[in-house]
């Protein structure tokens, strides 16, 4: 997801304090003050323009939401849908989410989405993929005991990979779907790139994993 | 697989011991005594016709290849093609993959091939899956430790079901591909089910796995 900059994205964020978290400011251990209920805490990391963790806060008000997104202009349009929506439950968190550890290891959350994450295919940028090892260490320690994450992409080369590098960090999966959309799977919510790819042929790739 | 019932096909097993081992009668611990050189034993259950496991062993003559099946019709079917091709190091098994344990627990496996297994798709026939836990904690035990497991299949039940088995079991996985004949896998021997299957346009998909 690239967008142009957008002028004055920074500066529109950091107005609207009630529905958006800066990385660099957020405050460990005090998450579930930002909502009006202690409830249940998902996080996405990369959300990309929101639509998926939108309409999730809106079919789930029991559940706590909040959308991770590193680039500005694209937390903006978060924003924007947000200002719309107005959900109490979901909180809009510009930031990286390689910092995750230090923001969430106090509140702990029940479970990490991962929708079409970047695929980083060239082996030297390996890391960078939200699905290797570094990252995998924080989610565990952000992670409650049952917690999960739900990673869907229509990228087979990252499907495949995440595949080996959660299964080789001691990982186990569950309702693993290899065609999301030809599947009994019920209530899936698409996103943005899941719209986009689905309808130009490409299978959609879904799974669930935990920390054994 | 399904074959007719040949008349005669246990006979002929049993005209051919130097070729076949009939499970009821197999001795544990003297698998190597079979071949002309104790060498890495790899196990292929449910060979079928024994096209892939035929063609193996003769790729690579290094290796001493057992060829497991359970309808006797069709382990005639390998019988007919190692009466032609008189390899040393391949052994025809006539038995049912459910008694590996007692016979290969003294001699260690360095790889098993699971080909093409019967999917078993209904949920009250999951015990009969070669995936299922009850044979995983058999193929454990007759692995060596750094001992693999070499899975193909175009069934994508089958395939899901196995990626959430194994690694519940605490399996890692390698080289996952989920579309084998458009990856960069390369040497890959065909078996006659993946060419019947991938003619009609069915993606192969196949995995690695060890017990960590
Ligand atoms: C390919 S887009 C997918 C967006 C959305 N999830 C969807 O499915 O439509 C990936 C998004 O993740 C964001 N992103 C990538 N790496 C990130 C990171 N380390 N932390 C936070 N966001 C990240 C990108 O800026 C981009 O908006
Ligand atoms: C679908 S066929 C595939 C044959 C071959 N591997 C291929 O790919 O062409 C499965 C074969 O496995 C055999 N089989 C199934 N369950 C078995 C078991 N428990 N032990 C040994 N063989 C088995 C069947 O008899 C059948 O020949």
């Amino acid at each position: 997801m690239r967008l142009r900059n957008i002028p004055g994205a920074q500066e529109k964020l950091a107005a609207y304090p009630q529905y958006v978290v800066d990385a660099a400011q957020a405050q460990a251990g005090k998450w579930q003050e930002r909502f009006p209920k202690a409830q249940a805490l998902h996080l996405e990391i990369g959300s990309g323009k929101g639509r998926f963790i939108t309409e999730m806060a809106k079919a789930h008000p029991d559940i706590n939401y909040i959308a991770m997104e590193v680039q500005t202009s694209v937390a903006l349009r978060i924003l924007e849908r947000q200002l719309e929506a107005d959900l109490p439950n979901l909180q809009i968190l510009h930031g990286n989410g390689a910092s995750v550890e230090a923001l969430f290891a106090e509140d702990k959350i029940d479970r990490i989405y991962l929708n079409f994450s970047d695929p980083w295919p060239k082996a030297r940028h390996t890391k960078r993929r939200l699905t290797s090892p570094t990252f995998l260490e924080s989610y565990e320690k952000i992670l409650k005991d049952t917690g999960e994450i739900h990673f869907k992409t229509d990228n087979q080369g990252l499907f495949e990979y995440s595949l080996h590098s959660l299964s080789t960090y001691g990982m186990s999966f569950a309702n693993v779907s290899l065609d999301l959309h030809n599947s009994a799977f019920e209530g899936n919510i698409m996103t943005e790139y899941e719209e986009k790819f689905s309808q130009k042929g490409h299978r959609i790739y879904r799974l669930e994993a935990r920390f054994k």
